[in-house]
């Protein structure tokens, strides 16, 4: 199975990941949790809508949170486009490939195409966004996380090898790549410089995984879990603290109130240059993080759904996960252990 | 189930814990975990026998490791008394308590006294050390977690109160307790003004649960973790990183080559005043970190044997652990994920 | 010049510094000042009093602040003894000493003893505090430097040789001391196991110097200088961040509102054991931190006064200042710079 | 004066700064300093030449020391270009506007272009280098700041908005500049999507003035000082830690021991949409920073010079120093210090 090419003169401009809408079935509770645990600021709010931003952020907005009485759902994944006329690039491009797209106007941010992926992730494109001054300076009224921005986005596709095509075709570089035996199993892809602006990985989906926000330093991710743990957010924590092994950065994983995943992460490396070639990983059921166990079964297997999207079913996999790593940890050998 | 009354005006003057002996079948493995991992110092060593101290302590060692080829084990957990009359006091005291106790010369410790407190743990007390500069300002020396200090240990015993009755007579203070129902399953005590030089829990005893190292910031824990990740180590992490319910510290517990358990915490806070009461805990099935999971099973049932203490069985407890936890953590309420 | 010897049978039991009074010209911007940038609680606070403690501080108060309308002045260094009993003995020493000394009632710490040490400053000793849960752990709600409890006080006295004397016979040992050839100009006295509750400088007093409250890490004091920047206190900002050339720990000074001097600082090392014995630092006119250039001349010079103290004149001193270090710093030998 | 338009269609595609070449009279000492404090790893030495690299860097080297018998200077100021076909139509743009430009081969770099900007500054152009695995969580091999990568350079030229235009013509992006009334005296340029590539203040030139590192956490720039303060480079701290107004980041600059100037900072913010306008500041002869006092003389007035670069002058600046804040900060108006 081949890694797709990166496309490096793309039909548009497509720069970063950039923002997200999310439902909500109890938006105070989200609201809490977004500012006072991950330190998301409110752009704007209204009762059945509020967005938000990072603190370092001069974007309006890079999660959209939206009252719903059904399931809690993601309803698009957001990308910047540099310039309005990619924007029309990007429809001729659609269109000419026979993929449905479309104009819609989106509040704080304008014209935005909406289209979906290969997988059938709902995907939205913006030029601009309105702004206002960034807030990274002003610890004093920090809460929580302080996250800085959004970094990333994870999704499940039962075939990454394709999507990931999709996104090479418009201009991704793929980063990293897990592979179980010779299937690629996990693409890392980005635009804007780093390890990743939309990962995928190998299961049935489409279906929402993650959302990443950067945070500064570690001790940030550390007040944020001091604060879960304090405003009932505690058992929230689904994993982490830890470290990755491929390095990007160290993590940790909290459900938010409706169950959507965030990670909170350190910031990545930089990958820019040409020869910065896709790096392989092997995934063989044992933990790849460099410190930390593996992730607990819901980790892998629970996610979002797509508003409206139909999931395909995946290959299966056998991921090592925490619990299978609890239960195979043999007691040392060095020492037989008396049991109490 | 009544706390013991600590007597202000104890018979010889016990400062602190200092140090303890454990035994390992694999010395160079050890030392590699002790200093790239924990960070300590070697301060001598010969074939059978290394002497290691933390980066900040004066004293020659607060860990001693002998070359075994049995079980590993704990082979004493000491503490120091203020002057060496106090030696001799404590020598008068046990005396006349009928309790046996010894004067033996160990090395860069001068005159020791060996005792074993009323669960049969194995002590010892001594004055003075051999001292050498601090070097907790050489960061360009430090390794992994540039442990400080020694800052207490842990012991499983069968009958917490009446430990800790002994303890109590001898000066120590009571900073926190757990209790079941009733029962009173576990004590910190101290002498040296912060929340632990000791600390008994009740299960199968007496056996040696963990020594714990103070660090001076959470990035030298996470240093520690990148270290062992790197050297072969990364599954030495047993529990952690997460923070105490009680509020002492963070932490963070791994097991040294041997098995024998090894955490490391923050600085704990100061208690000092008269009026600092005893804090109560109930224990009730929860987690009762303020974040992360609760410990694995590990933790409740191994430790590593006292040389030549007979075990005593303890009543049965019931605690939350890690695989408990993580079976009962049901699916979110508010959302119906799907399963892959 | 000899370092007075330690009595270790002291006559009472003091257990550490543990609060101070100061006077404000301006109560609400003092009270923006503590609770803001150094991050204490206000535990109570009338018209003309407030009363802070420390986050982790279960004793209602480390800091006093009252409304005045002449030059702003510290009125008492305050310190704990273990038990009321130690009130008595204390007056008891006193008053054969023939030192004036008289209880009074101060609110919410009860029956209080007012003395002064022989360079006149005024003391004031007691046992107990009204207690509260402590707040280190409520990460929700820490602002600032989230300082967690008051450490250490120096204060400016003609000759440190006969104050540190003072309290040598108190039962206080010396931790470090500095030399000026064979003369004694600093001495860092303590008696709860770190490296100080009293420091004494030579210079003309007794005026106050300092407060140093303790911060959990770095990044807190990184923290207190975004809020002092962003809250209009950016220029009292007066020295650091460095590292003291003793090693105790990293420090910053800031001025508060009325101008006096606040430190804060990492928790320092541990010092308890018989045998760690007075270290010496030679000040040769050389800057003695390990990093970061000297203080600047206002930290040596300028002090509070002690309500009601006479200050007698000192031998004259030569520090190194910061003007003088820039003004000293010559060009790199190495390299020829070019100057615009 | 107008700040100049960038070009969004840029004759070739630079994608970021990426290392330089210095000269040093002392390898072996710089080595030191590079390695110890800074946290570079070498790539490869010789007896003349040593190539460091950041250890998150899989390029070769950011950073280039020849030994020289001369006045130590920086020779090259180095860009990527993204692919091996920019450099043609790098070297097609240049001969079009009649600015010599000259292939060269470097080692471990390959074919490279020779070009200067319109200030006179020799810069360099290439497309790849060697590469080599990440060596960021390495944390057991890491020293010093363990400095990740290179971020950018600050030049000293006579005319900033000319300069600036070269660059802008080349697709450079303004984030911020500093205006002294109309006049703009310093812009901040770049390509990667953070606040700067390069840097250039008005000043006699063109000058070398700093390089700066990113580092990953605030511990690291404290450790890289423990390291300095330890090895004999204390004195090389030249000015912080501080925060910048503008809010890119905190830092800290170091004289390496040619007198070369290295800063390291905290990764900035990211700047990337197309709405994201620059941002003015205006200064006044106040203290521009969010905390900690203004640069010494030494960081306006000292600066490398380029190999063979002809130095022009520039209008006369009068920027507010350390020396003169300390000169002019006034005693607190609240209260009249006595000064011993």
């Amino acid at each position: 199975m081949a890694l797709p090419a990166t496309n490096f003169d793309p039909p548009f401009n497509v720069t970063r990941a950039s923002h997200l809408v999310l439902t909500s079935r109890d938006l105070a509770k989200a609201r809490d949790f977004y500012t006072e645990v991950i330190g998301l600021k409110v752009s704007d709010e209204t009762a059945t809508t509020i967005h938000f931003r990072g603190v370092e952020e001069r974007a309006h907005h890079c999660l959209t949170l939206k009252r719903t009485k059904d399931e809690p759902a993601c309803e698009r994944v957001g990308f910047r486009v540099f310039e309005e006329d990619d924007l029309e690039k990007a429809k001729a491009y659609f269109d000419a490939k026979g993929i449905a797209a479309k104009f819609v106007n989106v509040p704080f941010q304008g014209r935005t195409l909406h289209v979906s992926d290969d997988a059938g992730t709902p995907l939205e494109l913006c030029a601009r966004m309105k702004t206002q001054p960034r807030q990274h300076t002003r610890a004093h009224e920090h809460k929580g996380a302080a996250a800085l921005r959004l970094d990333h986005m994870q999704v499940l596709v039962p075939d990454v090898a394709s999507t990931a095509a999709f996104y090479a075709e418009l201009g991704f570089r793929v980063s990293d790549y897990y592979c179980a035996g010779e299937r690629i199993v996990a693409t890392f892809l980005h635009r804007k410089g780093n390890p990743h602006d939309i990962v995928f990985m190998t299961r049935a989906g489409p279906r929402f995984h993650h959302v990443g926000f950067v945070v500064a330093e570690m001790h940030h991710v550390v007040r944020a879990l001091d604060c879960a743990g304090n405003l009932g957010f505690g058992d929230n924590l689904e994993h982490g603290p830890g470290r990755h092994g491929h390095g990007h950065s160290y993590y940790v994983y909290l459900r938010d109130p409706d169950g959507h995943r965030v990670e909170l992460l350190l910031p990545a490396v930089q990958i820019i240059d040409i020869d910065d070639e896709p790096v392989r990983y092997d995934l063989e059921g044992t933990n790849t993080n460099l410190w930390g166990p593996p992730p607990p079964r819901s980790w892998f297997e629970e996610a979002s759904p797509f508003a409206g999207a139909k999931v395909r079913e995946a290959p299966a996999g056998d991921p090592l996960t925490l619990e299978k790593y609890l239960f195979a940890k043999t007691p040392k050998a060095e020492v037989v252990k008396r049991r109490a």
